[in-house]
């Protein structure tokens, strides 16, 4: 056995409370190791040496490294203490805190069991619940529908339809979006996303002004009210986008630290090195190198509580369902923290999405974030569908691997996307290739996790890098794909199945076929993706299943690129 | 290569910040893997596809199982992404967040680069400077010194000598043990710890009455006051004990809910199953299964409130420095955290140390505790010198084990340990064997963190399990093995050395010799302990270096089981 390949960890992605009294726990061991049976030997802590139970772990995920065994405890008594008895060569052999042994002694376990020595309510970490059905909409502002005809548009300047730059403005606003809520509604999404609200000079507004008012471009303080009591009405949900790690230039605080230097009371809001800020030489911090985005020190008990105050009123004044955290992976996680307290405290189900691009594991353990913009299962699509580094059982592999980094609650509450307003437009990477788009939104709402579409992937929209994933939403429907349109609505109508919300998870590959189950007690869900060259007769998959979806296929044969969604319920 | 026993995780004991802009980074591999040279690429994550420096990591720990290769960055920028370089049969691996590949595409590291975004000031986890230098003695005080001779004595019922039983008192006070710091301090001492010090009817006083109230036994609010004033005059520390996770049935709040059931306000301060608690059948939740201490709920705000406030009030009024937490792996970690943000606030260098036995990462990651009792160095310590399940290689691998279980700021504050009052004595675990003590201890010095001896070790006691390892000390020094005594001193002043209390580590053993070695530039220190069956020339290991300590050593011989430790200083 490849013992350095074995991992387990108490209080971790390994082992995490999923209910008061439940408990999952992950074994890992190397990918493809033949074992007989793996069990975890599990008491009570403190009758540990004479009473215990037993339970086996199936084989639930496998990447290209290492398979994962997975089992839920129902404990009788929180205080719990295991380990695991692997049966390899005909022989048990026992894994517990000192590794691998041929024997275990029970007596002395009290030394190196594994345990939870307690599950504490106080510790839980709750899934939001409407996260599980939720299907995402995200809209970059100015370039989306322009609602209000009668407002100053003096700052408007260039036409709708032509391609962005970065300092363009085409007019979206607060109100186009309420008024195309409808519209968004009827393409299955039932949560929107916004691109920052605040007042901002830029038209993208990450570098805000002021956090309390709403820019004049994109409307005011009731037109937010109005959206989001609309969107309520509906059904729908709102998050915003909170720009906490950095402000504009134009700041109020930041110009009186500009004028006063160490005078100001500010002074201590950025992380000047010196007395006034200047950019020439950059004696300031700031998000990446943007001078015009001082970043702020949050780190300040102040700058923490002006922000905490932020988070706040939006949900107290306009009732919103979410914030999303701009580069939140750069501020700290005692920040983070207390947001959560705050935030929870007064809406328990307003959900915390960060903003990382990587492996966010330490901001993901409860006590920070719900979830992230999952761009790892956005680089997996892309490795796939786009660059083709991926066959298809790499991807099956990549995306087990994507969901053993956190915790089953964690990934329930992922934002899962192919492309946002930082990225190119997934339709692009993939040369405008309308099956492979599918297939992605196809295994996204398959996935486990929110799926996110950026705003135009219906119809469906082009777009490069920053600036050009920022283009006009043109809403002459004769230039929309209508037939494309109705595959994506009824791929996210499927988000609406129990087993897709609530279902277990198992992917893997096998012919060059991508295949994505979900199962939940007799019910079953399967995603079948054609990614070898050949075809396969539909008959071959369907059998006593039903269809939900289906593409490409033609004259009952599965093609090259194609994919069937199929559904049977147990009796 | 073995693959899948590459581990490196970004803000983990993986990576951690030594300082505001020094990082700490380690790579696991297999033990033995055959690697030409590991390095570290880095750079400013915004800049990284363009500027990059390297740095070699040199391999530093080994366990059974696995290689421990370690570096120090200090960084020019806090944005820090970076992955690793490992050099193997001739030709370049990179291992990133996707893994080892034989090539690696900088343009597209955002995607999998391992990054540290920011190190902020706000998670810094800083060590409690005079941790470094501390060595502990812990009392249990009953048995220690009756001080106070004038407090009303008929509560004692065991005569000063006798073995102790559950129920025996013998009249130790906190006035014995402020008459005998001298005592302690000669003995190269410098912090006590103390089993509790509340009311309660118990002789431990695990069975807490009221946390405010210094119990009538040990003396009163003024002893304690007194006590610390005097340990703080002679550079001493004081340490003691909470027992938050239960409290004593006599609590009043408990015995209310005892009357009055759910009309109690106090009903929910506790875990009980129906209307008043009772013992048989058992309706309420406990510590192990101990009636008489019924678990309180943490979880609880008003209990958490109750608790942090004690906290609190022993720093505010009795200046003490540290707190030991019982039982506090079955406490929540959002306890901790709200624990730690209210001591630190009140006195940054108020210690905290949990009581885990186990693993405590959860605990250790700079939000919670700064250490826990070191109960896993106790078990190698006792598997090599008492049970002889390990050879000294094996000892040295556990203890190398140990030290990657946490960042370097938390093994710098561990509480190791050879026994407690919930242990057998060390020196009844080797039977009897002084040289085996001696040699433990010398482990113990020499290694990272704060030695902490149970009273008596130093004369030397004997005792098993509780209650027997709770014996009253006696004081007559001609029972006392002054020789044993005088080596026990001279082995904890090696603590004052700098190169012990700062210097790197390197465990590792060669022919049946236990080497410890302590470096910091060109100063060195070693440990030797002969392991072996066979005799070895001192000679062999003093060379150009000094004698600080040695054992069983006769005739410039180094005997079995005996040890030399040596020091050379740079030029």
């Amino acid at each position: 056995m490849n013992e350095q390949a074995l991992l387990h960890m108490p209080e971790s992605n390994y082992c995490f409370a999923t209910g008061r009294n439940r408990l999952k726990l992950r074994l890992r061991m190397q990918r493809g190791e033949q074992v007989e049976a793996v069990k975890v030997i599990y008491g009570c802590k403190y009758d540990y040496s004479t009473i215990r139970k037993e339970k086996e772990l199936p084989l639930r995920y496998r990447d290209r490294l290492y398979d994962y065994y997975e089992v839920e405890l129902l404990l009788e008594d929180v205080r719990l203490a295991y380990i695991f008895q692997i049966t390899f060569d005909g022989r048990q052999h026992y894994y517990s805190e000192d590794g691998l042994t041929s024997t275990y002694d029970f007596e002395q376990g009290y030394y190196n069991f594994f345990q939870v020595p307690y599950l504490n309510e106080a510790d839980f970490f709750p899934v939001v619940e409407w996260m599980k059905s939720a299907v995402f909409y995200q809209i970059f502002i100015d370039r989306f529908y322009q609602g209000n005809k009668a407002k100053d548009t003096s700052y408007i300047n260039m036409k709708w339809g032509d391609k962005p730059t970065p300092y363009r403005f085409a007019g979206g606003d607060l109100q186009g979006i309420t008024q195309k809520l409808d519209y968004i509604k009827g393409l299955g999404a039932n949560a929107i996303y916004l691109t920052p609200v605040f007042s901002s000079p830029s038209n993208h507004k990450y570098d805000i002004i002021d956090y309390k008012i709403i820019d004049p471009q994109f409307g005011n303080e009731e037109a937010l009210k109005e959206l989001v009591a609309s969107a309520h009405k509906r059904g729908m949900r709102v998050v915003l986008d909170a720009v906490f790690n950095h402000a504009g230039s134009q700041l109020m605080q930041f110009q009186d630290v500009l004028q006063k230097g160490r005078k100001s009371p500010y002074h201590g809001w950025f992380l000047i090195r010196g007395d006034k800020p200047t950019a020439q030489p950059l004696n300031y911090e700031c998000f990446g190198a943007c001078t015009y985005m001082p970043k702020l020190n949050t780190s300040n008990p102040e700058v923490e509580k002006f922000l905490l105050d932020i988070a706040c009123h939006y949900i107290e004044e306009y009732d919103i369902d979410g914030w999303r955290l701009d580069v939140s992976d750069e501020i700290s996680h005692h920040f983070w923290r207390n947001f959560r307290r705050e935030v929870k405290m007064r809406k328990p189900d307003c959900v915390i999405i960060g903003e990382n691009w990587h492996n966010a594991y330490p901001f993901l353990m409860g006590d920070q974030y719900d979830s992230i913009m999952n761009y790892s299962f956005t680089k997996a699509a892309l490795d796939y569908f786009a660059f083709q580094v991926f066959e298809a059982d790499d991807y099956a592999h990549k995306l087990n691997s994507i969901l053993m980094r956190n915790s089953q609650m964690v990934n329930e509450m992922m934002l899962n996307l192919l492309d946002s307003h930082d990225t190119f437009r997934f339709y692009t990477q993939v040369k405008k290739d309308k099956n492979k788009v599918l297939a992605a939104l196809a295994v996204m709402v398959c996935f486990v996790g929110a799926p996110c579409i950026y705003y135009g992937t219906e119809i469906p929209m082009e777009g490069g890098y920053d600036p050009d994933s920022r283009r006009t939403f043109d809403w002459n429907e004769a230039n929309h794909d209508l037939g494309f349109r109705e595959k994506v609505k009824e791929l996210l109508e499927l988000r609406k199945e129990k087993i897709i919300r609530e279902g277990e998870i198992k992917i893997y590959a096998e012919d060059g076929l991508l295949i994505l189950e979900r199962f939940q007690e007799t019910d079953r869900m399967v995603l079948y993706y054609n990614g070898s060259n050949h075809e396969w007769s539909r008959e071959y998959f369907v059998k006593d299943m039903t269809v939900s979806a289906e593409n490409n296929v033609e004259n009952q044969i599965l093609k090259p690129g194609g994919f069937v969604i199929l559904k049977s319920l147990g009796e």
